[in-house]
């Protein structure tokens, strides 16, 4: 089965962590796709250059100064560095935004309203299970390649947009019915977030229910579970939730339906 | 038998120019790879962000900032931009970076002698045609994909070096037994450099000879003859220097041994 794993803009612009996930990522067994972020050094830039980053609801308004930055920073800087440093840890990364190969179009984000005000964000898409084009991602996996994913996407009318990393990964794995293994920088799916002997290995939907009504899930982890749960009910078999250091798939929370 | 399409940054940089390029590159019948440069923005980005381009000799220092921004507008905006536009015109494209697949891999270049002084050029590599992976190129290739090449490389041991677009071209060229086409902004090789009615349709050996004896040729193409005829000793059947928005491969001088 294919595994697809996410990791985000901290662990990307962290050299440390960067190099021990890479480690683990070459490691992993069978065929395997990455997806990752680039927001924090993509802010870091912005500031640079006098476009201070914009945010509505965690969300980048992306304009078109913003499009060309992130672009930069996502599909060029960091999927580069990352490709290179899988390529001699001895894994085949190839790189890749939505219009390479065609593996993912988005659609442009109508305005729409946020905390009772309608935000226009820009040069940004969104992508669903339906926006995949598994066909050509298998067709490179088959000839050995592992896929390395960023959030930059296309319409097919000439456009690039920005997209949401981890909506990418939700999406590349529903359509590949793959597992889909989400790194970040706790162990797993804590009930106290500040210990990590409170990690929780294995919820499924009645374990879900249970913690639910109990309250005894951290406020944090509530949009993780929420999404892996919809993520489970798209056809993915199974999600984990772990620290991007550690050996992948087999730590962390494991999450079934 | 594939076809190689070398573009300059001049034509990257220029929408009208890169727009009428696209149009025919899509055009194209059979099997091709496309190199493309993105100088004139990458210097542009320099001076924005404050660190000025160094050239020697033509040939751009890289520390390692510059190597940052090359990276993000070579294998970033320039890479994903003309993909989204050959996707936009019916073209399967695919950028791709050294690092991707593995598909071309550089030597950093050591300190060298330029115009009597010792120069060190920094992140820089060097590629020829036992560079290139053309099984990598091919299975892509014949797997549907449309290769798009930018000359950021790697050295396999997780660093990324920047090389010279034309010389990756040639390259990937003759590594492919490939038809080279250069595309630039005149209409090819000109007796005359300012009147498009000296164009001269074909050169060989013995014709390269005799406007070489008799000083007909125009000083600023000299460099691109000799350059054709060496690629051409490489294995490369046939060059086509022409204007890169003209019918690729049957407009402009075509030069064969």
């Amino acid at each position: 089965m294919i595994k697809v794993v996410k990791i985000g803009g901290n662990v990307v612009d962290n050299e440390e962590l960067l190099s021990a996930f890479c480690a683990q990522f070459a490691a992993l067994e069978g065929p395997r796709v990455l997806v990752h972020g680039g927001g924090v050094m993509a802010s870091r830039l912005q500031e640079k250059m006098g476009i201070p980053a914009r945010m509505v609801g965690g969300r980048r308004i992306t304009d078109e100064a913003t499009l060309q930055i992130v672009t930069m920073v996502y599909a060029g800087w960091c999927s580069k560095h990352i490709c290179a440093l899988l390529q001699k840890a001895g894994c085949n990364a190839l790189g890749l935004s939505g219009c390479d190969g065609d593996i993912l179009r988005a659609a442009k984000r109508p305005p729409i309203s946020v905390e009772g005000r309608e935000v226009d964000f820009g040069q940004v898409g969104d992508v669903r299970k339906e926006s995949v084009n598994g066909a050509a991602l298998r067709k490179l996996i088959d000839a050995g390649f592992t896929p390395v994913i960023n959030a930059i996407n296309h319409d097919g009318s000439g456009h690039l947009l920005n997209t949401n990393a981890d909506t990418v990964a939700s999406s590349v794995a529903a359509a590949l019915g793959a597992e889909l293994i989400i790194c970040f920088e706790k162990s797993g799916v804590l009930l106290d977030k500040n210990d990590d002997a409170t990690l929780i290995a294995r919820i499924d939907t009645e374990a879900y229910r249970r913690l639910l009504a109990e309250g005894r899930i951290d406020g944090g982890m509530l949009p993780k579970l929420e999404n892996a749960f919809k993520v489970l009910s798209q056809g993915v078999p199974k999600v984990v939730i772990q620290h991007s250091s550690a050996p992948l798939g087999t730590s962390g929370t494991s999450i079934c339906l």
